[in-house]
């Protein structure tokens, strides 16, 4: 680990050409009049959203070189100025405490609300982060504009998909959208760069020579976290934006079933689950609140009550349900409908975000309006924790929900105090994170009580205790299908999110796209070596499978279930060591390998633990697989129990039912991975 | 017209707030250190192109505003500086002369490759031009990239034809695609701008108080031509770039038919044709240099000299076609296939660009290799001239040709002189033109033989006589169909194209989309009244309608051919015009309407000529159509004879066959127009 006193006696060093930053061997900073670090100058932005599709357009008037720096050694403070004798428009403080060095801009002009900073890069180095990234782990060579929004449908411009979503709506989304991005990245230098900003920013890693970071704000500070090696890098930056609650031993039971078509549906689909050999460990029903029916079909009522209508007798239903070891779960988003009681008490109490020319401000989604509860405001966020989350769902029986969006806050409202929604949009779905865990952990349930999102950013990790990877497509296409929740749980798991799992058998089904058996047994042999196995109906359960219509799928299902609890020893084992040290459950197989430079940018196999490699089936009709196994351990085929050497791809059988994983040979786990093939007949 | 005078006497002006340059109430310059009319900077282009279509994306490195000016009035010369005690970046010098005000940059910093100027806009103001633009005509709202290339197939990204042709090779195009740009635009203000460059530019009207124009190189000048109304401006105009020769009287016998596949196709079809009762002034045979067959299908054979297999016996046939009164027009472009006689003899006189690294440049075309013949140098320009345009072409008895291409030059080849290939991308269509022209010239056949160009650039006026508007799809659509024909005609024809004309019927038949019978009919009662009428089989001919293959197709191009030769002495009229004046003979109703400004963003309609008002059906299925006729004139409507008042929509039958044309009642064509309705009986 990098010596506190290493960090201790970094400084701005000035040689004959340039003013550097060095620390063990990293070359954090860099600026010379001829390559500047730093460019600050005014833009003007042109946002549109619709439904949480961002369209972001900006007009740079000016960008100035901030070319004459002027180095205070003893204040370790750097004077920038655009030329010679002009005025310092931002000086650049270094701080070192408790193991973080940073950058601190200080005396910014007030003119500026544009800053790009470049750090030094090298040829052949790799990034990874950014928050939850679906499309591309490895960063390098792409742009990412970080900026919380619906990731899209498809997410690949060259498909009809995508195409007919943007012409609808602006849907279609692209690489670089998702629910959770964050400024934050690891290198493969072995430091992690985090930006202290909700701003917009752009982190563009296409230069050979830097990295160049912009942001539509001048940030706080720039953080730099350093270690030897990237599980003490990986531990660190866990710890730097908290550390996650453990995740509640009842989950690890079975799985979590999705259902939302009331209580009858309900029971009978446990019944016959249980009686098919399904392990499951909670009910999921999102539409507990009831349901509103448009002319788009059945969405739910967005008033965070419990509908009795649908779910009668409820408290006697959940005491039935947990005398059989059942939880239940249900759903709220940050959203109140107004046609609902709850929206009327939250207007009074003037609890509800404004349109700048006043009265409330309405959002619509599709043939209802909703009020924003403002979340600026102590009260209002405190009236959500107690009046809905806690009166409403916890006292009522909820073990956990979805506390969905987070990610919509439009930016031409009116918080309170006028926090600026241009800074609060990113911020929001960590406001919303906090809500949640604070409604939970008031009611002594943190650790039990579970709720899941997708949006997220900087600081989401200390409050969130479970990410959900969103809505993909019912496919096994690249940009927005199966394999992309691997790409999100490996970059949110090197940013401090241990915990990551997936609806399986996907989401949204549009455009006649619909989900196949196949694809839903794909997901779930995935899902069982994830910490979460939940299954979700779609947004058109009707017209989609689910997997009680189809024996194969159901049996397969099950098989899948029982191997996700015969591995529940290895999961506690791994949730002990996220609770110690902030490691993610999957992860990247760099993360142990780092001598093996071609686990670099391997982004549709990950590591479960130390001990297991997993790498799912993801595209269609395949019966057979190529994996990568790292260099330095021999790997041991799951199912056929045959040895390989690492450091080689190697093709395995991967009929449907045996996804392709493999056991590190010398695992202290040895034995309880050999029984899991049997568990799975 | 504006008077020498005030243009004389125009001078910057300073007062307290800012420095002014404003002509007869034109405020033509406008200069604060606030709002700062000039910004200055270095980007980095990104440019890769694949046959014809570009991707472009800039990385502006810095961009500087200019915002301290000192002016010296006496010199007439604004010195401009970013900071106040820095270095002057660059001088703008006023110069006046032969009616035309110039802004001249000078003691440029040599760091910049940059420019962004901003040009005083009006709220309401509208502004039409930037070459041959196919999408929109009032240019007001959006930006044009400046750059020629192919215009893409289907050019609107919500189409699932637009991206079949991206995923395919980035063809799919977008709205500022075109093969003929031009940084020149005319301003509602009455005046005309025009940047003296050949660089990159994009013009960027978006804004509301100011027009953005950035370029990739400090323009020579920024020129301005004014006047008092848009007759005289578009007269100026043309006098500026180059009057155009007289369109040849044989053209306007009939039509030009296009056919590729031999003579006997070629004899059979003109036989049958006149017996059908067509007009036939030529029969244009792009084949007659002979083909190449690819896995692509028929492709010609880029060796422009006579295929006496596909076309035997040359001088007796050209010599029969003579006899009736008939001429033969051919096909040729810059490129020269290595696998031909030409290449070799081109390539030992060392006449072809190279590759940076040595030896000659080749072009992939598909199959086939080409080397560009390099026009910058003064001896190869004369070789193509009397070698292949004059020995193998005229010589041989054609009449004209297509000049196809002028749009690819690639940026990555090295010319004679190390010109810059940036910098001659879109100066290559204009030396193009003047290769064509210089020979016709040489051949004393200036007015006699005809080319035509797709390309274009400022000062392809003065050589090319007759523009064609390259290769719309063969359908309706709003991008890539009939109507962007007209928005063509009109921009181009502002400034100085007076002849336009397209393929009747579109060209461009790929992923199943083909032409139909109702399509070419549409087409063809709009090319009747246009200065030419020409077919094209298209570039699928097997698989696309001819007109000679449905009865009522043929019947109504005949009749339609009969209608045009009945137009001819009013043709004649405005090819008198356009020498005289520069006028356009397709023109924008507000030419001549400019107090109506209903006018103004019209462009699926024209003025052809003075007299008469045509509105085109460009939809599928229609057999009414609605059309504004302008105020201040009653309009006869040239089928039914009814009259309407101006000033109005007025909705009239248009079945096939009766395109909505309108007499302006008081013409002194009007009996010439009477006939009209008989003669394409």
């Amino acid at each position: 680990m990098t010596s506190s006193t290493s960090l201790a006696t970094a400084a701005f060093v000035q040689t004959e050409g340039d003013i550097r930053l060095v620390v063990d061997g990293r070359v954090l900073f860099c600026h010379s009049e001829r390559n500047p670090a730093i460019f600050v100058g005014q833009g003007e932005a042109d946002i549109s959203m619709q439904r949480g599709n961002f369209s972001i357009r900006d007009y740079v008037q000016e960008r100035l070189a901030l070319r004459h720096a002027w180095l205070d050694q003893a204040a370790a403070r750097l004077d920038l100025r655009a030329w010679v004798d002009g005025p310092v428009l931002l000086s650049l403080s270094l701080q070192v405490q408790d193991n973080v060095l940073r950058l601190v801009p200080q005396n910014v002009d007030a003119g500026i609300n544009r800053l790009w900073l470049r750090v030094p890069a090298a040829a052949d180095e790799h990034v990874w982060g950014c928050g939850e990234q679906m499309s591309y782990f490895d960063l390098r060579g792409r742009n990412f504009p970080l900026w919380t929004s619906e990731p899209g449908v498809g997410r690949d411009k060259s498909t009809w998909l995508t195409l007919q979503a943007d012409n609808e709506a602006n849907a279609g989304g692209d690489y670089y959208h998702t629910n959770y991005p964050q400024p934050t990245y690891i290198s493969s230098q072995r430091y992690c760069l985090h930006a202290v900003t909700t701003a917009y920013a752009d982190f563009d890693f296409r230069h050979q020579q830097f990295h160049e970071l912009q942001f539509w704000a001048v940030p706080k500070a720039f953080e730099f976290l350093l270690a030897d090696d990237f599980v003490q890098l990986v531990s660190q930056v866990s710890s730097h934006f908290g550390r996650q609650p453990r995740l509640p031993e009842w989950v690890m039971k079975g799985a979590i079933l999705g259902l939302k078509n009331g209580r009858e549906h309900a029971q009978a689909r446990l019944d016959d689950a249980l009686d098919q050999g399904v392990a499951v460990s909670a009910l999921w029903c999102e539409d507990w609140e009831g349901l509103r029916i448009t002319s788009f079909g059945k969405r739910l009522f967005w008033d965070w009550q419990w509908n009795s209508t649908r779910y009668p007798d409820h408290a006697a239903w959940v005491a039935s349900l947990e005398a059989q070891d059942i939880r239940f779960m249900g759903y709220v988003n940050p959203y109140l409908c107004n046609d609902g009681p709850l929206f009327q008490e939250a207007q009074e109490a003037g609890y509800l975000a404004t349109r700048v020319e006043g009265g409330t401000y309405l959002v619509d989604f599709g043939e209802f309006l909703c009020g924003v509860v403002d979340f600026t405001l102590p009260a209002a966020a405190q009236w959500f924790e107690e009046r809905i989350l806690r009166r409403e769902m916890l006292d009522k029986g909820l073990s956990g929900w979805m506390a969905d969006f987070g990610e919509y806050l439009p930016i031409d409202l009116k918080l309170a105090g006028d926090a600026d929604p241009m800074l609060e949009h990113n911020a929001w779905p960590v406001r919303w994170a906090e809500v949640n865990a604070r409604a939970i952990a008031n009611a002594g349930k943190t650790g039990d009580a579970l709720f899941f999102m997708r949006a997220g950013y900087s600081g989401v990790q200390r409050h969130c205790p479970l990410l959900w990877a969103g809505d993909q497509s019912v496919d096994f296409s690249r940009h927005d299908g199966l394999q992309t929740v691997i790409c999100g749980a490996l970059s949110s798991g090197l940013l401090g999110n241990a915990y990551h799992h997936s609806d399986i058998g996907g989401y949204t089904s549009l455009y006649d796209n619909c989900r196949t058996g196949e694809l839903f047994q794909r997901w779930a042999e995935m899902a069982a070596f994830t910490p979460v196995m939940r299954t979700h109906e779609g947004n058109r359960p009707d017209q989609n499978l689910q997997f009680w219509q189809d024996a194969d799928t159901y049996a397969h299902f099950a098989r899948m279930t029982r191997l996700y609890v015969g591995l529940r020893p290895y999961l506690q084992s791994l949730v002990d060591e996220a609770e110690a040290s902030g490691l993610p459950l999957q992860r990247p197989l760099f993360l142990h390998y780092e001598q093996d430079p071609e686990t670099y940018s391997i982004q549709d196999q990950y590591l479960y633990g130390k001990d297991l490699l997993v790498a799912p089936v993801h595209a269609e009709g395949q019966r057979e697989w190529t994996a990568y196994l790292p260099r330095g351990d021999q790997w041991q085929h799951l199912w056929s129990g045959e040895r390989y050497a690492g450091g080689q791809r190697v093709t395995v059988a991967a009929p449907l039912g045996q996804p392709p994983v493999f056991i590190r040979v010398g695992s202290r786990w040895q034995a309880t991975f050999e029984t899991l093939a049997d568990l799975a007949l």
